[in-house]
């Protein structure tokens, strides 16, 4: 039987890739399929870069992370990773079951989407599969519009809760609870936006349920965030609400560079800069 | 004889008031002599905002934010601010001489340029005098252009030496090293700028030569930055060239919001949000 640990590892990777094909090709086709403004200019596509972790032993693995500046999203970034090493000193501190030595092995993806539109709500989603001397599972999706509706929130929100019922009770609470903790920005006193769920050290100790937890994840996102985007995509909006955009947006770069653990993660171990800042907003302003 | 702490607090203060009085007159003065582009707009004045420190007592402080949108300066914020209270647990065993209370005063002066021109280079300046169971000053002065020319960097740099050498043998050196070490970026590795000075913790055991140093440092910026962007500001520049600086205010935030250790005392200390982000450029972009 093959279950040990490599083979856990190789599922992964391959499932973190089918997923990154699957969400590239729904944006193409929402590209292909747009009517609103901006759709005298030709339909985005990605370009794919690939990237090599910096190791002395020529082995830290590496990313490819594919963008796409289109006519509905201005900039879509989608990575995925696979890295290995050794964490700080410092860094090891504050991860679950580092090993004495730091070792670890890291693999994920995890996209933004920042649209056109203010009318077409910005997109967060990251799985990840962590193992030092434990293993573990992360992630999230969460959803940030300039101008929230409460239809766009309930299908989004009901759509992950429908995969957190199936996989515990408690999931689902736990993990929007979690979210809305998370993505929070204390010196604004704001939340980042509707929230989502977001869960970390995800181990029931049956790993292929666990795998699949986080497949469904991936998929449920895959299959509503196209929906909220074609919603709206094909929408005039006003200069007023632009403006308003780009102010927004610069929320989004203060959370994710005062707060997010997966900037930190991928700065302190030495992960490819331009794919932890992939997340970062194409044009921004501050007052 | 009136030499008390007290006497000292509020002549550091009344300071940083005419230091920053000083500073609003020569950049409205540069917008009223601008002949180059955007010269068909109005020339820009500094609108003034107060700010209360929340604090149970009503006696935290505040400050005075001066902020400018003109046509040469596309934003320029100088803020002045006196605050008092206590340092949390955490934050009070980073800060020099923290007593077991954590109680500090602490006042200062913080400018940030970002200029319309890509030509005119941004920069940054702050002197401080802070107060714990040990007083002392710090600040610094550093020149970010998009492009870089040694005629800048050189009257930059010669005008800071000729102030630091009054004070001490190894003064510029000292600090021209500390400026280049802390304006990094070790995730670019890249210089934010060109540098400059920085420093902190001065207390020479003489108040008033320190105070003097202070008070140095703040004319000696006033003088020839104002020389710097009047090299530059009536020059045309290139569409490519926006661009360009447009990208380079993204590694600004990107020190400003992962190190600055200004930002993180700022947010750490109920500082007011407004006012510490004013350092944020108006309009930015990342790739």
């Amino acid at each position: 039987m093959v279950n040990d640990q490599e083979n856990q590892k190789k599922r992964a990777v391959t499932w973190f890739k089918t997923l990154r094909d699957k969400i590239c090709k729904v944006c193409e086709t929402i590209e292909d399929e747009h009517k609103g403004p901006f759709s005298e200019q030709p339909p985005g596509r990605f370009e794919k870069t690939t990237w090599q972790r910096p190791d002395k032993n020529d082995d830290g693995g590496g990313g490819e992370m594919s963008i796409m500046y289109g006519r509905v999203f201005e900039k879509i970034g989608v990575n995925i990773s696979t890295v290995k090493g050794t964490f700080s000193e410092e860094f090891r501190q504050q991860i679950r079951g580092a090993t004495k030595d730091g070792e670890f092995w890291a693999a994920g993806i995890s996209l933004v989407a920042h649209p056109q539109s203010p009318l077409v709500p910005a997109v967060h989603m990251n799985t990840r599969h962590i193992i030092t001397s434990k293993g573990w599972f992360g992630g999230g999706a969460d959803l940030t519009p300039v101008y929230p509706n409460n239809e766009d929130t309930l299908i989004f929100h009901s759509s992950l809760r429908d995969v957190c019922d199936s996989y515990g009770e408690d999931y689902y609470e736990r993990f929007k609870k979690w979210c809305d903790q998370y993505f929070y920005l204390p010196h604004r006193e704001e939340a980042r936006g509707v929230g989502g769920i977001f869960f970390d050290d995800i181990n029931t100790g049956d790993w292929e349920f666990d795998f699949s937890f986080i497949k469904e994840v991936g998929m449920a996102f895959c299959d509503v965030y196209p929906k909220i985007v074609r919603q709206h995509m094909n929408l005039e909006w006003t200069e007023k609400q632009r403006i308003h955009q780009l102010e927004r947006r610069g929320r989004y770069v203060e959370f994710n560079l005062l707060y997010d653990r997966g900037t930190q993660f991928g700065l302190k171990t030495g992960g490819n800069t331009d794919a932890i800042f992939m997340s970062l907003p194409p044009k921004v302003t501050w007052k």
